[in-house]
């Protein structure tokens, strides 16, 4: 099969969260049209079984193949961590996902060697990022911990609140306690709470957000296999999106995070595929 | 066709919080059988749009009409307030919703005629609860209330916690400024929450848990359609458990609400209906 370099990157994450690597793809490689897919209607991945969310990212890939796109970036660290090897090897498309890149930057950057992750359960259950963390460099520390109420604080808009401090500090205590200087932001709600993490584990600890390094290597990619777009045949508005439930709802959060306005959203019937 | 009058009941929710239902079944009902079907790798129903919910409401009344069940009851407010009429029309089965049972206990017992209802945005947007109250008694004003961060503080086991009586008392301040006596617990998590709503709302407001009602409704409909059981037939476990995913983490749960422990969970396929 002749690979069309001027076919568009396909996204998909379990929701909403995803759109924060999408737009790092779009800053950074600005000619490369995108397809993206949000599952609105069986968000959110975390806190179901590895099984369930290869099945449904197996799905979403064969969604993005009839939309003939050129390679796939899996935004949701949930089905990175759980579906990825699978995928992988049931489909012949390039597959990125986002633990790989977070971990390889979070493997330059600490000094101490112990790093943390904050994810939903299910990535940190899976031990994805030690595997990866631990293959790059095996003198690295991996420290886990679950942030299950990091994503429903997001989306009730209190990223900046009492209460998202409160909870903030109970979940990272054990982090600090262990000595970290490096923390991967494990999902992709959780760099919205930047700031308030930041606060709690000081300067000493580095942040590291894998959607911008994803994007770095998804152009790198791109670049080795001879697959940059050439720019040609771009249409005034290169990006559609599409979700598998509430299109109007999905819209709105996309244009508080995206630099246009998102004039479409189409539903489509994932179940299906 | 002919009624099985043995045949087991059918309950049904998004999750967990339906055991709080089958819970009072079991108890007021002891001889009846039951199917329960928890739809864990869907949940949570609460942010989805009505279609949605909809469509897997109507898968999950083909797989319970499989397993023959005499009647269903559908736990789960959202299920009820989007999709009851809906399947109530292509159905010929009886199915019972647990938002009249709730509304009519509601009706009698509020004195200055003004009703709280706290649920799921879905619920709440849906505006089920207020037609439903209002076709009892047009003169109740109903207030209703979304709160999101309960079902995610509940599972995260933070039941009695200094963050959930925070969480709880800003949600709960507008009803409280509205001088409701009445509040409806409009999700099958929240009366795990019961003893901290309580103490925010004070003695002079009356929580109604809609999941005893359900029950008697259940009574009174088998009762009035003949079709109370025998206790022929009856096995030393009377009570099946299907999920769509994470069967195990269903069983610990379940365990921890209901009065006997559950030995067998099955995961089926749902999106196969």
């Amino acid at each position: 099969m002749k690979i069309d370099r001027d076919a568009p990157v396909g996204v998909f994450d379990s929701g909403i969260g995803g759109l924060t690597v999408a737009r790092e793809i779009m800053r950074n490689l600005p000619s490369e049209k995108i397809v993206y897919f949000g599952d609105t209607a069986r968000v959110p991945y975390g806190s179901k079984s590895k099984e369930t969310v290869i099945r449904y990212s197996r799905q979403i890939i064969r969604f993005l193949e009839e939309q003939q796109v050129k390679a796939i970036v899996v935004a949701c660290n949930t089905a990175s961590a759980f579906a990825l090897d699978a995928v992988r090897e049931e489909f012949d498309i390039p597959i990125l996902g986002v633990i790989e890149a977070g971990a390889k930057v979070a493997a330059q950057v600490t000094r101490n060697k112990r790093v943390g992750v904050i994810a939903t359960e299910g990535t940190i259950e899976s031990g994805t990022h030690a595997k990866v963390l631990k293959q790059i460099d095996p003198e690295i520390t991996v420290i886990g911990k679950p942030c299950p109420l990091f994503v429903p604080l997001v989306e009730e808009g209190w990223t900046h609140d009492p209460v998202t401090v409160e909870v903030a500090s109970r979940y990272l205590k054990e982090l600090q306690e262990k000595g970290i200087d490096t923390l991967i932001l494990g999902c992709t709600h959780y760099p919205l709470l930047r700031s308030t993490i930041g606060q709690i584990m000081g300067e000493g600890v580095q942040l590291v957000n894998p959607a911008y390094e994803t994007a770095l290597e998804l152009g790198k990619l791109l670049k080795e296999q001879n697959m940059q777009s050439t720019g040609q045949g771009q249409s005034d508005f290169p990006y559609r999106f599409y979700v598998s439930d509430l299109a109007e709802k999905f819209k709105g959060f996309a244009n508080s995070i995206l630099p246009f306005d998102v004039e479409k959203t189409q539903k489509i019937d994932i179940e299906k595929y």
